[in-house]
């Protein structure tokens, strides 16, 4: 496969847009990821889109993108995939431009998550979302449902409550210095522990907000990265893997099946192992996910998660920092865009230029789970080629 | 990049599937699909999946794939793209193969129409689809929308209702032999031409039912396409084009550019002009839609579609046979599964296998145009490998 680099990269502000729509958040984060390509780019350049968007279901999305960025004369495909669509739209185009058919090709991430096209509240929409004959009549909505999994982990692993906690915190820490993050302020794992309870072990700190918001990056062939800048982040392993739908039929639940097949289908693209990975942005729905996620990808062993965590490990200046824009918990969490800015952020990371910078990282790592605990989608990236 | 080839081929029968979910419909579709690659293939050879689903909305549609198929270790995405989205999702898979990353490649398009997660009715669903800003205030649900166009065409072309009416009792002809199809009866201009109005100028007849129903192709790379066939039938191009959304952006309502779009794409892609084409499925959603297409795939001349039409040139045996599998008119039309049950149909046409057969057909062409007349795919197909 020929090599694929991130060129540009661009996000909106994740939060409560109430005075947005669609139409206005996937410009803005185009705008700003074409303002990021060094060189400049005009838009007669990109030659194909893949766009990942999940809940917004407001018409035909791949049309609305076309329509809405004026990119009527190539091809737009809309990718869904659940939580873990952002990172599968980014393997999508990565795939379409090893194929030799496009040089450039955009990636777009957008949702709106607080409004839906048909004024469903989220949580009406949420239930839509599960399937009819499997999911619904037990009323596996996305809390719920990571909490059957996390309630067996904190069961069989040390980890506690606290250190759920101490994943929130450090993440609200992040979120400090990151203008686009939604949730700016500060907690304290007291704070976390006397919360009101969302779904049991999930109390509200443990919890993602919804969110709206749009990300984007620009895709460019090994031959053409030239063209646009001379720090390219190069895509050095896209993965994705599925698992069982129903709970029922997942022979352990502390672990989820899809990010080491998502993790180990990106790994060995990349000729790299989590020995390798100076950063991570790590699908942070819910506090234990991330922690259950260190396991998964790698990072951790076996139930050692919590390791991690009392060693402070996981901030930047730790030796594997995990979520240093803040993650899904305090940056925010539209579905569709966040696989795509999580890209964002590692793109700034290892060009050195992210606001909580890691020190020297030169590979990334991007990950989501989502839909029943049945699909994840993980991203390599690189500042160096091979 | 490197040559594809589909290598098996399958489809559950259209119709009004009451009695059969989406998770029943896939399976018979995949395991028709396996029983038709001549050589035989076993599961563990399918590398990754591509899902095109439009309406059944239940769920996670690439979840519920790889869990009703039991392919859960490999990669699944879904791809939305309207009615387009069958032919997109082939396209995705080819870029796919084509990239190196994987030699055989799974692509399943299915919709349930007749019945919805949400328990909507389909106009309550078909509403909703529909862009909440710009297109749901117009009412312009498909028959609407398509409507527009065909008014303004039989006003500049020559071509009358007449003219629709043939198209549908040739589409109804071609489906008496067709056991997949919906709608296995006869009908007569004059019946077609005093049915009820659906929307004006579009009767009964003119439209295409409400359709359940799934198709499976798998695509291999030129590399081990021996392993499967010796009758392999070549991917030689895809294209995908967008629109405006919004018809009062489009500058001639009496074309689609968006098929004009897909179909240079994909013409270059093969290096085949419109003439090599020997038979076409082409997205007659409404009989008017059939005509205009003729003239935008380089089929007839510009408002000279009927001319194909009074010479009997669109019946299998004419000089462009056209829909021999009764088409969206009288095979039926479950969205994501329309366009890979027209690669099914052309499968069997460029094997000399088909119910409809077109002497010597050695190039097939594919076509749907959807969402609000947005977004149209083109796949062409070849017994010839270049």
């Amino acid at each position: 496969m020929r090599n694929v680099a991130i060129v540009g990269a661009g996000m909106t502000a994740f939060g409560e847009h109430f005075d947005l729509g669609i139409k206005d958040l996937i410009p803005m984060a185009y705008a700003e990821c074409v303002a990021n390509v060094d060189k400049g780019i005009s838009k007669s350049e990109v030659q194909a889109v893949w766009f990942g968007e999940l809940t917004t279901t407001d018409g035909s999305p791949a049309a609305i993108l076309a329509d809405t960025l004026d990119l009527t004369g190539i091809p737009v495909t809309r990718v869904e995939n659940a939580c873990a669509t952002g990172n599968d739209a980014i393997r999508n185009g990565v795939l379409a431009i090893a194929s030799g058919a496009y040089d450039v090709v955009l990636v777009v991430g957008a949702d709106k998550v607080r409004e839906t096209a048909t004024n469903a509240t989220f949580w009406e929409w949420a239930g839509l979302t599960r399937d009819t004959a499997w999911d619904y009549p037990l009323g596996l909505v996305a809390p719920a449902n990571f909490a059957l999994h996390v309630t067996r982990y904190l069961h069989e692993s040390p980890a506690t409550k606290e250190h759920m906690a101490m994943v929130a915190v450090k993440n609200h820490f992040h979120a400090l210095n990151n203008p686009k993050a939604q949730l700016r302020f500060e907690i304290t794992v007291e704070q976390a522990l006397v919360a009101p309870i969302i779904a049991d072990p999930f109390g509200l700190y443990d919890c993602t907000p919804q969110s709206d918001g749009a990300a984007a990056v620009i895709l460019a062939a090994e031959d053409v990265v030239d063209r646009y800048t001379d720090s390219p982040v190069w895509v050095r392993g896209v993965g994705l893997g599925m698992d069982r739908v129903m709970h029922q039929h997942k022979s352990d639940m502390t672990t989820f099946p899809p990010t080491v097949r998502a993790a180990k289908a990106a790994m060995s693209m990349a000729g790299l192992t989590p020995r390798d990975v100076d950063v991570a942005e790590v699908h942070d729905c819910f506090t234990g996910v991330e922690l259950i996620s260190y396991e998964d990808l790698g990072f951790a062993s076996r139930f050692e998660a919590y390791k991690l965590v009392e060693g402070r490990e996981h901030y930047v200046g730790g030796s594997i920092p995990i979520n240093p824009s803040g993650g899904l918990k305090a940056k925010g969490h539209p579905p569709g865009a966040t696989g795509v800015a999580q890209c964002y952020e590692l793109f700034n990371q290892l060009r050195g230029e992210a606001e909580n910078q890691v020190d020297g990282a030169r590979v990334g790592l991007a990950h989501n789970i989502g839909g029943p605990t049945a699909v994840s989608a993980v991203t390599i990236l690189s500042s160096d080629k091979s």
